[in-house]
């Protein structure tokens, strides 16, 4: 089974960043808070998680692409030219890029929407699944019914401020189903599942 | 071991109450979807809920003693003259309401603030916990560094708005520890421990 889910780490109150882009030393914190190694297409990132949190990491080898918004692809100046996952990824964007081609081995610019991108993405992704990252993009693909699974890192603490990971939904409540759970070391792996009406 | 703490269903992202005070039918389903009968001390309210939440109601009998704020008394009429768990409510209020004492067998009425109630609520609970319900008044416990304990049933539903269980917190981040974790059927239960600075 596949699909296209999205992912973050987020405080117990609901926010991916703090106010003023603090609180990423405590929300990611898991990623290095253990003895389980695993490395990352990145030779000079690793993560070392405890053993269940790199159960929780062992899932994303099952992610064939990527959809990004182009403010998180420019804040990470590319990922250095390759994501850590080592997928191709489909960026959002109104323009390419300058320097890029718009179809490259690991990056694809798509200037004509999320439902686009993630059109693209499945067929990049074959038969795994599709990640969407970033608030704004996932939040559409939400709203058009194109999100099948929510993965949420929740890490314990109050920012009492910041980026929501879901602001602005279109159409609300959305019903979801799970969460399935793996219990980590200061975070807690939730996957909800979104109930399609 | 014994302390003050606060807990509330909530949804994922974040809310307490959906927006114009919706969402409480999504919120409160765990309530009422399972066969384990638990009956309150009002008469015509009892609880069916999975075998796990059940385990999770029953952390509550270890309550002693509730502080309340004067919104939720009012909303709830006062619950018809005792709260449902059966233990005295201290409310904190400007004023006490007419037709009351301030001092009876299941209402204390405390006018100088939320430390002096939850002061006034410790004498009562013994070597009980106390129970602090209402977002506005939990986030006054937790400022004042007087909130040992944070149980959230985590909800999986989307509200997109409303009420957030932690608001305008005068100091964040608020580091904490754990969870505990019941999986409940539509429901997670969550308890976190404050690390106190």
């Amino acid at each position: 089974m596949s699909g296209v889910f999205t992912e973050a780490s987020m405080s117990l109150d609901g926010y991916i960043a703090g106010p003023g882009e603090s609180g990423f030393d405590l929300l990611f914190r898991w990623y290095g808070n253990g003895d389980v190694v695993r490395p990352t297409a990145q030779p000079d990132r690793t993560f070392r998680t405890s053993a269940a949190s790199a159960r929780h990491l062992r899932t994303l080898d099952d992610t064939g692409a990527l959809v990004v918004g182009r403010r998180l692809f420019d804040l990470t100046d590319g990922w250095g030219g390759m994501h850590p996952i080592g997928r191709p990824v489909v960026v959002v964007t109104h323009h390419v890029p300058d320097g890029w081609p718009r179809q490259g081995r690991w990056f694809t610019f798509v200037t004509d929407g999320v439902e686009s991108a993630v059109a693209q993405a499945r067929e990049l992704a074959g038969d795994r699944w599709v990640g969407v990252n970033g608030g704004s993009i996932s939040r559409q693909c939400l709203d058009l019914g194109l999100l099948d699974e929510i993965r949420v890192n929740l890490v314990p603490v109050l920012l009492g401020g910041g980026v929501p990971f879901f602001d602005r939904l279109a159409k609300a409540p959305v019903e979801l189903t799970g969460p399935t759970v793996i219990e980590g070391d200061e975070v807690t792996h939730l996957y909800y599942r979104v109930r399609q009406p």
